[in-house]
């Protein structure tokens, strides 16, 4: 069982890494000195930032979840990285304007200075902008039909904003609200679990599956989502990085925030089961996600 | 002439207001409380400042811009109302972003508090990223053809982002710039003009105009664009509120800034022979627009 579970661990991490490099491949595209058609010229300064905000690093799980996706219904490899480089894009956008003075006031982020350290306040919220801004010009201009497109965009813009990402960080940062298990659960769906679902599905969205098999993805990938979320708050609660932010972790305590992980993965896994061994690297990630911290 | 020139300003402001409303409208449905299919909740306070932003007045000229366009290649109007009301959600993005301390730290804007004054710095900053965000879920959402929402989407990006609005607005912040005449230019035909171009040539793709047609319409926006700026520049001038800030009415002076102003107009005016009569309102929008400083 050992060799075994350490022979699927890798071969998750093999596609983990694929999934990376070939969304970092596209960001380096997207993001080059050079001007698209239609732009004047792109300042160095704010550029510099954002390659900074995107190419920094990360395990790109989300690109991961959209890449794996599309292969899952032998979706357009090229696309799909596309699609990934400008989730990133969305993923790293709302990383820089989170970590801001006025919002959780962050000087650190995976080792290395935060976008308004390293370059300033200013850059940081153009560079955050930009970087959500061109996420949608990636998308728009995929080599794929426009209805795909379009549904790409308009996923990616309604996990994004105010009923979805922003949304939820906005309620986490409300200081007068309730933090009982509904706002907290509801919140975090919202903040992270919004893009977890979009990634999964866009990725079936690539690659032209029905729309019962995209309703599948992205349940998964909101399941996915709630246990990545559970599986950090357990490790900020370890090492005591909580620091009093509410969490399901801290409201629940550790054994039952690690109980409710483990059902999430059971719900993503489950979602996977009529695809048979063709899902066995995505049932993987969502078990590595939740082992990380079991 | 007195009366002729105030019949046809009349005619412009009554489609000024017409457009204003519309937009007005597809704006109010677009930021109801009411979740749409995918969201889980729309944080009340968020959406408050979102609509505090953009329906908080303003000329509308950039939808007015797209709106008569559209007309002219007798494009369906509810479509162009709600592209209009995208564009719009971008305009007052910008403004709520560098309208904040780290920017311009400007506390009053058309007589009211900012909206990080009339709220706080957190939720301006999100209520900027969400209002960019729900653009493109409002453009995805068009009842228009697949292509037609993609190039508004394509479009809208290009000229809002980091070789467009967003890169302009870095420029302009930039303390160690050569204020020269080409790098104003340049940097106003990115901060301001990029979103004028964009709005003029919209109406044409949201009428399916042919491709010389959008060029046309793009070219005029951005004339319409740069006697804007000039305009306003002007105005800032005579009102002492310049401050000090570049301009080209601070470089060139005043006289030389209006003869500038005049041949924009022109070069804008001179686009719109080929249309005839019906483009006379976009023709009187321009001359307006740098009478207003005359």
């Amino acid at each position: 069982m050992a060799s075994c579970h350490a022979a699927v661990a890798t071969l998750f991490q093999t596609r983990l890494a694929e999934a990376a490099r070939a969304t970092e491949g596209a960001l380096d595209r997207a993001l080059s000195a050079t001007p698209e058609a239609g732009e004047v010229a792109r300042p160095a300064r704010l550029l510099e930032a954002m390659r900074y905000a995107v190419l920094g690093g990360g395990k790109r799980l989300r690109p991961f979840l959209l890449i794996e996706s599309a292969r899952l219904f032998a979706g357009d490899a090229g696309i799909a990285a596309g699609a990934a480089a400008a989730l990133e894009c969305v993923h790293a956008y709302s990383l820089v304007h989170d970590d801001l003075p006025a919002m959780d006031d962050d000087d650190v982020r995976r080792g290395r200075p935060t976008v308004h350290k390293a370059f300033d306040e200013a850059t940081a919220i153009l560079a955050g902008d930009a970087l959500l801004t061109i996420a949608f010009d990636i998308l728009a201009g995929l080599d794929a039909p426009a209805e795909t497109r379009v549904a790409l965009v308009a996923g990616l813009a309604r996990a994004a904003g105010v009923g979805g990402m922003a949304g939820g960080q906005m309620l986490d940062l409300a200081e007068d609200a309730v933090w009982d298990e509904a706002h907290l659960r509801g919140m975090q769906r919202m903040k992270t679990g919004a893009l977890f679902a979009y990634a999964a599905e866009a990725g079936a969205v690539v690659a032209g599956a029905s729309d019962e098999d995209r309703d599948r993805l992205r349940r998964f990938g909101a399941h996915f989502g709630a246990a990545f979320q559970l599986a950090d708050d357990l490790d900020d609660a370890a090492t005591d990085d909580a620091a009093g932010r509410p969490s399901l972790v801290a409201l629940l305590g550790p054994d039952a925030a690690r109980a409710m992980l483990i059902r999430e993965v059971e719900a993503a896994v489950d979602l996977l089961v009529p695809f048979g061994a063709s899902a066995g690297v995505l049932a993987d990630a969502a078990r590595f996600v939740a082992g990380s911290s079991g």
